[in-house]
């Protein structure tokens, strides 16, 4: 039965409010077990002319893109081998580690280091998720892997997940688990 | 700037209370890029005296558990060894999957699992991130990994994520990945 | 879908509530055609010291009765022959019409009136309906007629439907429609 | 003081809006003696993009029409012999009682009825008066009667009061008590 | 961290709004010590169509004229001995003080007054102040004179201030207090 | 027509609550020429538990004290020679000026200042004016003097104004004109 009403500036696309207003409902819902049909959000957009804070007029600021979207993009790019966009979506601190790294900074470190692992690798995603944590976003994707080994034999339904940061719309960080090694090493 | 008032009944413990703002304030801050001290929540707390849905009073539900805390309470008695606490926190439908395994049901098959693979292990904690996805909440934990190899020998340092579903209370599923294999592997 | 938030003093009783609630979800289900549990009704009843008219700070007045429950005391101290009781619940402005009759003032008259149709009436109760018009509420009261004709013989099953206005707590009219002629002049 | 603040889909033309507010009002003031003056009703229409229940953005659903009005429509008809306009406004589950008769179906039940109790009657209104009662809406309309007997002698000034239910936009049944039978009996 | 929600009806000027955010969050902040920017004030601008009070609707009257500007106007077409200009500003019931007069009534008195004190007089203001107090504004201005004396000598940097009170867009009153006579007797 | 809903932290005193409706009403009226009658004000207070900014409960600040007190009783120490009550008044900052004086810092020197130009003096308060402005509040009295000059004759009927600025709790600034040297040179 929670009814919730947000107040914030006009200005905002269909698809960020719809956006907002799932985030909101999965909000109550981690706290009260109502039912989803008795939770109603209500966005009061106010024109900026109706708005003050501190009795100064504000603008407002356009909204956040959304981080699921900038990481499958990124990934996306990865698959394509456009490390050119891929790299546009990262932040001057970004950073990332995979299973066996240790902190890399670069794409470039990156591809040496799955050369001798892999020949290429295609995700298929079963699940992803996106939620705020203070500052940041955080993005996980998971499925499997297939592609080829570096002998050209074929893999698949090999179980990944990756976990993503995004602030101000470019990733931070990324983070790495599969079971590449235990395949391998069953093989 | 944006304000939020949030209507629902009363009878939410202080620590209730306070993961809801928190979780609203994230879902909002997941679209407005607003300052945080921009960001303020009411909670509007209505007796059920004053409430009617279809003209009908009602009376509401105690608030769901932090399922951060049910997941950190089920690791812990899987930890201390102690089943039967860690069973009580499992839903009837309960699955799992840890790396090379397929789905597995039961507390003992998992145990059989681990036996040829370490003596213990011990969980360090680098990050706890819940969030509710509809009808479930999703916990990650991740961290790394100390123990013994089964022929005595420690590891530690090992990187792990496991990820759980949570439902009225109770976990649903846990899928685990981890770096063991990588880490035997390179050995 | 609508969500009501009505702001008053407090100072009503769980009765005054309910039935303040109900006739909001009535008025509402009026013009809107949404599902009775989509109509969510708050209310946010508001300390005297915390509500300001014209900068001045105010009392409440009691609720005013629920105008179905004088009606229905004044149809049961008729029929119970308390004519004092049944006085006590006139507006000193009261009148009333029943079938043949001009406007009466006394109950002196309607009895002299009922004489020579019944020895006694007795009401079954299908329907009571009360709602606000205005400056008054009015009530309907329905159902059927059983009793005595002057010569003894019984009688049943008579429809009758009674109109109440209420102002200030007190009937300050009655109207009356039965089938007793028709039913006389049937037989 | 009564403040009400009432949030709906926006869609509603202004003469829903001006019964819905009308509707509102008199339900506040059936309960709450306050001033009309002091009772203030404020609609917030939101567009659809702005709303959403258990996460999903709706549609409105349009206004139902005024319960009133069908039923004017319906006696007009009536009095005009359009019977096919008068079937039109009925639900297939309609039903009424006039004085003297059980539970009719049909308006062609009706005329025959009516045949040898007035060659025909014209009702003068002195009010009418709708509410929602649950799921369906009330009318009642009342007055007097003129027109002629079936020996062609004029009438006038027979009291009458007409019951309506309405549902969905359609009459779903009609009761009618009047001084017919008392004034022919007198006479 | 006060939120203001501000509900009026549509049809005030960009102006207007500002002015009335401001004096409200002036007025928060006579009593709340919040930092400026905890105090934010939406403004609900209601179509008329969407108002009711009483159960009828209304038009809203247009937003009173800022009385500092009226003031200002009113001292300029004085500077400018724009008499006509300056009198249809002054309420029929208007009068005014200056040092050792009594109440005036006219602009003829005040030159008549004047002309034996200085050959004219310029106005710098160092403060402008206006605040309502129940049924009228009160505007203050402050600063310093200078000008002449009638024997053509040159003065400045005296000080003054003046009260005045507006209400329904016209000054009712004009209180002065300054340091000539001061100033004077010490030369 | 307004109505003003003020969300804030619970734990205001009555007399808190009466200034902050008033000035709120105050300045609404300052734009809106609704009669008093048609603006409501609400205060919803809000438990510190049911409050976040920023995801973060707060504590609230105690309310600033009456401006208009804190200057009558400065006024009152300074006409009982109250010296350490009046300077406990006073921020480290304070100035003020009088008629003819420059900015002076202390008491003492406004004692100095007055020795030689009366012997004591009353004051009859007019008016008494309190209101923000920013990020201080503003205090003005105005009315008659009546004392003795430094020769014993008696005096009275002199107009002045005061004008305060008060900051935290403290005042900060006064600046005061006079007819002193108006009458005294009239005589």
């Amino acid at each position: 039965m929670p009814s919730i009403h947000l107040h914030l500036m006009e200005g905002y696309s269909p698809d960020d409010k719809t956006r907002l207003m799932q985030a909101v409902t999965n909000a109550v819902r981690f706290v009260v077990p109502a039912q989803p049909d008795a939770i109603t959000v209500f966005l009061n957009e106010v024109p900026p002319d109706n708005y003050a804070r501190g009795g100064t007029q504000r603008r407002p600021a356009p909204a956040l893109k959304d981080p699921a979207k900038i990481v499958m993009d990124f990934l996306q790019a990865m698959q394509d081998r456009d490390l050119e966009a891929a790299q546009s979506l990262l932040a001057p601190s970004f950073s990332m580690t995979f299973p066996g790294t240790g902190d890399m900074k670069t794409l470039a470190e990156l591809i040496a280091w799955a050369k001798p692992r892999y020949r290429f690798v295609t995700k298929t995603y079963e699940g992803v998720e996106a939620f705020q944590q203070g500052d940041h976003a955080v993005v996980y994707t998971r499925g499997t892997l297939s592609g080829e080994w570096p002998d050209g034999a074929a893999f698949s339904g090999i179980r990944f997940i990756d976990r993503f940061e995004v602030a101000d719309n470019l990733i931070t960080r990324q983070d790495v688990w599969n079971d590449i090694a235990e395949i391998k090493s069953s093989t």
